[in-house]
């Protein structure tokens, strides 16, 4: 018996249009989704590349003309792999063409913008995803479910940092992602918007914050090896402190000059009967600190999250075979082909992704103002 | 310009039939080989199961019979995923037809099976290839790099274990791997031949062995629950002491009943100017202490080995992303197709994996006699 | 040749009275400093335990009058081991007598207070000293000296911590260190002015800060088991971000409520060409990362601060012999005694000790306004 | 109330006399001990070195002549930090004349010896103890206590090592413990004894063993910077392979060639319900895994055994406060003054430490022969 397919347009071929492309493939023999995905077309700027990026990757066809796209008939999720400058048009087009979205975060410049899409969204009746994938590793699935078992009581402390160190080059290029007009902000956007996804998820909804910022090298050649130079306009590193509505404190630490950190998302999180910690550069793994084990042998447990009693991963391999990186996109693909086929909503949407955008904002503006901000 | 294709036949659908699927899909996007694979026909014993098997990971066509599959004109390759005792008849069989064969470990229960894979192979001038694929974690063959370049100097001891704990429970099933008939061996053979083949890798040959074995639980159930029990008659777990040519003291350690050692396949080697260190658990740190350094800033360095100067990582994301378990499957599927595209030989090919087996065979004499026994 | 002496008198018979007794004894054998310490005289509160400590500890007299000890001509030293509220008085009494003043921290209450202690210690030409111990690990020592050989460049960022748990049972008493009388903070002080003061010494100045904090218990037994509860007026948790005056940014996390944390003051700092990681949990240990490492074998080196190259360490025992916490307040007696017998001044003292309580200060106002302040 | 003495003859005045005196000194005001230690000699080779040990760690004399020292009669304990080539005489000298042994390990160079010293310290009714100082590392002891309250259930294995690398450099003189004279062995006695009196501690008797070793340089300088050389006639390198009595497959591996392991002594342990970890570069951790715990939750739990409830470090500071080597010497010592205070035994005493020996003589057959041995 064949299954109902669902048929996908990929709007962006770099990065995070390679980890879609990929989520799609894998999560058919994988996670054998009800709705089985068809890659039925890519949408990039240059013609050549794109047709290349079709082939390679398996798409049915490719085009340089999203507005066409988002039309066609045989077309049912939109997959936005853009600068989040770009994904407000095309996601609320997408909205009112009936499509679903699945949309790379953050999902907008503005929270004006992420409020819109999120109209569009609800109005269209449509699936709405935002891709704050971390929350789909397992280790990171697992203590959400540990929290939700009370295992660590009421959370006091929140320590988030997202950490890399790319920018540490002062002959690092001046890329989109450290232009204001396409990025919007630099760490601040790119990687506290992460920590501030898992803090929502984890620990609740963030009450007030206070940030600062700074750029420590202003000037970066246009192109790698060019002795033209372009200014800087965003930070390179954002630190905020924030209060939560349930009386936790929280921290968050994000920077592309923190040398020797390649990837390090990480966290802590301390409760009144117990802890969790976990770190991307190490995914497989949390550790889980727990009031209620006798004196003696108290102490943080290293798990490893790759049990079948674990989430997601038993549709992988045997305990003890770990995951990378880009297992935790097949699982949001996964996650969102049931959303669609059940007619479930899925988390995080257009809502919870506007709620990010509305706490770095707050924060923007406590960086501007030296002032504690209260979020909205 | 579309690309050479070559036309795999997958014999096996269990574990290492996924593995091995995955491996030739994934190949394609993130390798882009010059010879493209195609996923031609599965052969399975069961002919619902093995044509599900075709249509989840994208086979062609399926077959219950070997004989004919290894046959087809049509077909280039022939992957064997099965247990050691059924690999000798097909591989064989494979090379008399000119496919060139990709193997799974141990290729065969004994020495003498081995060497006639050997010669049939050498005879039929294939490509031919044991996959021992932890070789091909990156951080294994950075290690391998930096042996090569002198870094730790003349190694003095190899400490090899690979530690796993599913027979703890004593409820645990009697599966095939339990029986010396399909598997020769317990973890002597499943287990230490991945250790002995990267200490082959990475110190060089073994001379002599001591080895000694046990067997905690002699009789389980025939199938989970059943009150039905019968003999466990291979190892619960292999330990050896070695010498190597180079002078080297080498320790082995495999075991079924290591508690909380979910796939602990680890090594340290020490050599005249440096250390390294590796765990699977944990596969994409490798860890390198170097004499060379000053005094007062020596120490073990936790490489994150997922830089672009890396072996074989590069070809999946940026620096700080970690990969899987299954990747090593697919730079193995990537090598070998290298392999048949330039007619370079690949190691490890069936002369290395007949040298594993020599060694696990003397240590099995040893274990027997209580002697120490010369590898030949 | 008999040595010089120099005689001792111990005002405090609590913890800290515990480890400066200690360290006064074992400097001898260890360090065979050319002034030798003399246990003259212990002063506490109640005349028989100060008998009893006085026994234990090898002291030749006890007292409970301070006045008069601090007279005594048989004194050179006075070593302060008290409630931050009362070590003012007397450091300012014996400075006015003339001895040499060790002081536990934080020094004072108020930055007023700790200025006055400075302005006697001057002009009384005393050699005085704030106990911030852990600069005198052998790790932080080291990690001062790879900083100052240039090796891991221009410092942006500083990231400390010190989290401990021991108020997250609500059955915890209300003793001396919750009540703002005796205290003046919570963590903020007991726990922050460490990290600040580490921060000064690895980092450099701080120019501005914003705090927030937090009492998450506010009624507490009054003695351990007891039903009469009493206001906690100090805080649970201080978080501060700072900027340092060489454009570093720096974060501060202070607890009572990091469950699981027992005694975790670590701290992170990242250069243009390095990095280091320190936690007091493993003392012995010193983790670099270090840009002039060729790509590929770049990594944080875990080094073993062990070795007789190794500051301080090396008085102890041989190599890959570690020490604990005790060690570091008889590297500050060491170092303390050397002072004395030399002339010359040693870091921290009350110049020091002032600046942390500064910026406590900036941070407490900032706590209570919202606003960002500026250490004066 | 002053308390009763005991007075300590200590001979040796090396490495080993130093932390033993240390240990006299320290256990007084940390455990106060009903037998209070008084330091009345002690005895070395060269006069004026000594009297300067003498004078450095208080004791009231010194000699050269040890014969004297033991007949004293205000001597009750002799303490002996000798090479064993030199203990037994010395042992069975000071038994006879009544006095109480204490005794560095290992105890002898041959199990003939340490018979005899048993014998005759059964014979004066004394208390006899060998110093395997690293059972009374508190994480060690609490390993103990975990395997006697059956949280690990049956034992299946051992793996312990004992790593060193002081040796790699081969311009490392020629001291004692290199010549089979006086040090009988190389490591195979110096770091396997430690191993297998831990576990005789922890697992139970060894029955059987093959073991194999190697001397990776043979020729050393005879001092430091010296052109004149003379041979290693121990080994470089011990390995071995045994079977306990219950069952249980362990292996020992000592090196001095292990290089960047500076002092790592280190075990594991795997029974049919739970599993442990420690090493002594980190020694005041234990990990431990338990088969009890939830499947989603179960992981190595590293436990800081720093608290009130383990064994031995709650008579040092409070929680989180680590402790380092030399402490265990002071736990083995209040351990041995309360032996002597209650009239009960100890354990390492004499026969432990022959247990031992004999261990390491069946190995040493093992070794030479290629033959696995029974221990007697």
């Amino acid at each position: 018996m064949s299954k109902d397919k669902i048929r996908i347009a990929l709007i962006g071929t770099e990065f995070m249009g390679r980890t879609h492309s990929n989520a799609w493939r894998q999560v058919i023999p994988f996670f054998e989704p009800d709705l089985e995905p068809v890659l039925k077309v890519v949408c990039g700027r240059d013609p050549e590349k794109t047709k290349t990026f079709a082939r390679r990757w398996g798409f049915e066809d490719s085009s340089t003309d999203w507005r066409t796209v988002i039309q066609r008939d045989d077309v049912d999720v939109v997959d936005l792999a853009l600068p989040q400058s770009m994904q407000p048009e095309v996601a609320i087009a997408a909205a009112k063409c009936g499509k679903h979205v699945f949309c790379e975060k953050p999902m907008a410049l503005t929270g004006t913008e992420a409020q819109t899409m999120l109209q569009e969204a609800e109005a269209a009746d449509i699936r709405h995803y935002v891709n704050y994938n971390y929350r789909r590793s397992p280790a990171v699935a697992l203590a959400k479910q540990i929290i939700d078992e009370g295992r660590i009581g009421e959370i006091r402390h929140w320590r988030g940092a997202y950490l890399q160190d790319w920018l540490v080059d002062p002959e690092a290029p001046l890329g989109w992602k450290l232009k204001k007009e396409y990025a919007g902000f630099g760490p601040h956007g790119d990687l506290n918007s992460h920590s501030v996804d898992l803090a929502h998820f984890l620990v609740g909804k963030i009450e007030s914050v206070y940030c600062q910022k700074n750029t420590f090298i202003h000037q970066r050649p246009l192109e790698s090896g060019s002795a033209d130079m372009g200014p800087v306009d965003v930070d390179d590193a954002s630190q905020m402190l924030v209060k939560f509505a349930n009386g936790a404190l929280g921290s968050f630490e994000s920077s592309r000059f923190a040398t020797g950190q390649r990837n390090a998302n990480q966290f802590e999180i301390f409760g009144s009967k117990g802890a969790l910690r976990w770190n991307l550069e190490d995914l497989n793994r949390l550790e889980f600190y727990s009031n209620d084990d006798p004196i003696h042998i108290r102490g943080y447990r290293s798990i490893l999250a790759t049990e079948a009693e674990h989430p997601y991963v038993g549709k992988w391999w045997p305990p003890g075979h770990t995951i990378g990186y880009e297992h935790t996109f097949v699982h949001a693909v996964a996650d969102f082909l049931a959303a669609i086929s059940t007619g479930q909503p899925i988390s995080p949407d257009f809502s919870d992704g506007l709620g990010v955008i509305q706490v770095l904002e707050a924060a923007h503006t406590s960086a501007e103002s030296g002032q504690r901000m209260n979020v909205v």
